[in-house]
């Protein structure tokens, strides 16, 4: 969804001359060149890497530390390599490590998707707006990092920069532990009474939308910053003891206390 | 919302020949007799519940018990009352045992609304394809029931039958429950690091929505429902455990089942 997202911007915008995507998949590919979303396409990396000036690393993250090793022996010296991936952290520093001489990378988390997944999910425009976190390291060079800036700028994206690894600790808490929380309201409800799941009001289908995320994705996705997310779960059924400790002793106002301090946090975040 | 929002379907529709509202507040009822919403107003239940076909109680859940008594007196034969509580189960078979003779309560709860409150947040149409449990007792009137299910048709409402407990039991999971879990949700965000905060996604946003829901509202609800919300809680717990624990043996394809099966379940929701 990313990948085909930026290369409907990239021609919309005439950010890039021609845009070129390679992956696993013939048919995928194909589907995408044949809505001109695509100038080229190849399963492999020699193809659509030698020559770019730029190349985005869009398949789940889990796979970028392959990736890059696969497509670095390719990449022209001075092309500017960038990700789309919502984990930095160790994923910057090893990617980072294998790019050749000459070769630049930046990491670059774009705060656009939804709960759907694979270039049919793909439109023009997904960046207007968006947040778009960059991680630059000591290593990395001020050009690349100007120039990754400038190119989601032009996407219509507020840049914003932080390390690398506190990036990877405040999404485990924003967007990693929300989907894990998501999932385990469903689940939750599903458990107690499946049937109960045909009674959904707004709040609950707004509260659990991302409960439909790619499974896969987000396992692996939640593996890589399991410490930031195994606190986060610890911290969140410490607030379920103190909920339930009000509701078992009854006391409503202990309980309106600890919702108000909630509205407070929500409204901060509303901001 | 739900009162004045039911006044202004009332007019809308011509349900009506007249709509009349009876509140604490003597700034806000004027406020929506100035808008039309209502045609006459008082902070006092008699000139308003004397001569009422139809009274329903639209105010917070708990003072539902203290609000059938108070307007008890004044009520005609032949009347009938409703409320559009979120709780149902002891609440209507007290509310039911303080009408007079001749006098039909039935139980209703429209599922719609908002974080919102009050009738600033009120609007036509509001019930429209929206569910309405209609919770019918052993001495609820036949021909009563049928005028409250005829009403929230009217209205727009696909009207669905449901004992009174098994509504708190199914509404504590996917109402209140979910309310728990979104003030839970921002809660652990804000005490773990308030800046993150800053930084929500469109997932983040989606699933503390209701997290802006009014505190005093909630904790009444969820301690008057309180035997289900511990309990789902306590599962919820449960869940959260089962998932630290694939996270701390950095169990992928453990955590990836869970999530799975989490989407199946957000899946039958959706249906």
């Amino acid at each position: 969804m990313i990948g085909a997202s930026l290369a409907r911007d990239f021609k919309r915008l005439g950010l890039a001359e021609a845009v070129a995507g390679f992956g696993r998949s013939k048919e995928r590919l194909m589907q995408v060149v044949k809505e001109g979303v695509l100038d080229d396409w190849a399963v492999e990396p020699e193809p659509i890497c030698a020559g770019a000036d730029l190349v985005v690393l869009a398949t789940p993250v889990e796979t970028f530390v392959t990736l890059a090793r696969d497509v670095a022996p390719f990449l022209m010296p001075g092309a500017l390599v960038i990700d789309v991936g919502s984990l930095k952290g160790a994923v910057v520093a090893d990617v980072e490590a294998l790019m050749p001489e000459g070769v630049h990378f930046v990491g670059c988390h774009p705060i656009a998707g939804s709960e759907r997944s694979g270039a049919y999910a793909s439109r023009a425009g997904l960046f207007e707006h968006a947040r778009c976190m960059i991680t630059p390291t000591e290593r990395t060079d001020p050009g690349a990092l100007a120039r990754a800036e400038a190119l989601w700028t032009a996407l219509g994206c507020r840049v914003e920069r932080m390390d690398a690894y506190e990036h990877d600790r405040v999404f485990g808490l924003v967007s990693h532990f929300a989907h894990m929380a998501a999932y385990a309201i469903v689940t939750t409800v599903g458990e107690a009474d499946a049937g109960a799941l045909r009674f959904p009001g707004a709040g609950f289908r707004d509260t659990t939308r991302i409960a439909l995320s790619d499974p896969t994705l987000w396992s692996h996705i939640c593996i890589m910053n399991r410490e930031n997310l195994a606190d986060a779960l610890g911290r969140c059924m410490d607030v379920f003891g103190r909920m339930k400790d009000a509701l078992e002793a009854g006391d409503s106002s202990q309980l309106e206390q600890i919702f108000e301090r909630a509205v407070e946090f929500k409204r901060t975040s509303e901001r």
